[in-house]
């Protein structure tokens, strides 16, 4: 149990570093690699419906995104890219897992003075190894009392992470930059969310805002403004 | 908190479910393909220093083992490999992921016996959605309180699943295949272990067999045998 009565979630990714931008460079990278054989618009689509076919079986993460990348340039050329290109979409895979991490604007003030009057808990979702290699990385597991890395981030997993530790939904509130995964499902169960949307979104991550919940729901241009939306949620 | 004072471990890969044949099944459809370039000790080889390589990065779990493979092939055929080739590693890949889970001999018997006097942990490694799959497949998940995925099965993860779990490690039990992830590290805490080896070991699981430790350390031939040893344990 805790010292604290209520606590705060945290995404990573995009929430407290940036993650989004180093998907958004390789995709520049595959698109100049393919350029020979098609617009940047087909292999974008025809990438994306590849990842989210296999998403059932792949789940979230880089190691799945390579090896989707590898199929759909097998299918966009015709079989013609080359076993070489291919060496290159291991490589560039490689070059995302092996990425420093760059933290987010006040990450390093913000979590440490948040720590002394709540319990936070990362809830982050995707490979584990990587997660966990991001999260030694950016030198902020110190500030966390639990680390969750969950497969899928809906209301089913969010209720498992409350029954584990033991948290009131009224006494939750869940940072990140995603309505899907981290905002709407904890409303839904009666949380908080703070949204601090981030300049690039996955498109598998688009979903629309809810209707205004009254003191539950606050969306926030930077992490600099969080410690006032808590403060307003914590007193309210 | 757990009403029981006693916790049992269990592995899963090859432990509860039939898991180290179906890379086995992969390696030889593997080692046909590249038949014409390389003779397959020649493959199995390389392959498995590509894995060692790429482990630290990638982790453990299939979308790695593809990756690795596709790599490997590409350097073992001096680029040679065609693109449909590596289209059927990829399918070799997903074959692997949506694989029906075969459960070993004598564990839906067992689990529920024993979790009417013991709590239950499943500690297994390896890709978070992968084993969320097979476990979910292998219908066993009601009899365990707890289900921990780890990146990593060292003493330092066992010392985490002990304190998040408030386990006295005098009062643990860990059964498992494999001597280096599931036995040494828990004899090294102090606690106990069952050894039921699996016809096959990975490579990269070998490890020495430990010097004698008295009533901590049990080796059996069949899941069947368990309770016999748990009771000795339990009493001893």
């Amino acid at each position: 149990m805790s010292v604290f009565s209520r606590t705060i979630g945290f995404d990573a990714d995009d929430t407290l570093w940036h993650n989004e931008v180093i998907f958004e460079q390789t995709h520049e990278r595959y698109r100049a690699l393919l350029a020979n054989y098609h617009d940047a618009a087909t292999v974008d689509r025809t990438l994306f419906a590849t990842e989210m076919r296999n998403l059932e079986l792949y789940g979230y993460g880089i190691k799945g995104f390579t090896l989707s990348a590898i199929e759909t340039a097998i299918e966009l050329t015709g079989g013609r890219i080359t076993t070489e290109e291919i060496r290159q979409l291991i490589d560039l895979g490689r070059d995302m897992l092996a990425h420093p991490v760059n933290l987010m604007d006040g990450v390093t003030e913000i979590l440490p003075v948040l720590a002394t009057n709540y319990r936070l808990i990362l809830i982050t979702k995707g490979d584990l190894r990587d997660q966990e290699r991001k999260l030694a990385k950016s030198g902020l597991a110190a500030h966390f009392q639990h680390i969750e890395i969950l497969s899928e981030k809906d209301a089913g997993s969010y209720q498992k992470v409350f029954s584990r530790h033991r948290i009131e939904p009224e006494q939750f509130l869940m940072v990140g930059n995603s309505l899907k995964s981290d905002i709407l499902p904890v409303i839904e169960l009666g949380g908080a969310g703070v949204h601090i949307p981030y300049h690039i979104t996955w498109a598998a991550e688009h979903a629309a805002q809810p209707v205004a919940c009254a003191g539950r729901l606050f969306t926030l241009e930077s992490m600099r403004d969080l410690p006032g939306a808590i403060q307003t949620w914590a007193t309210g």
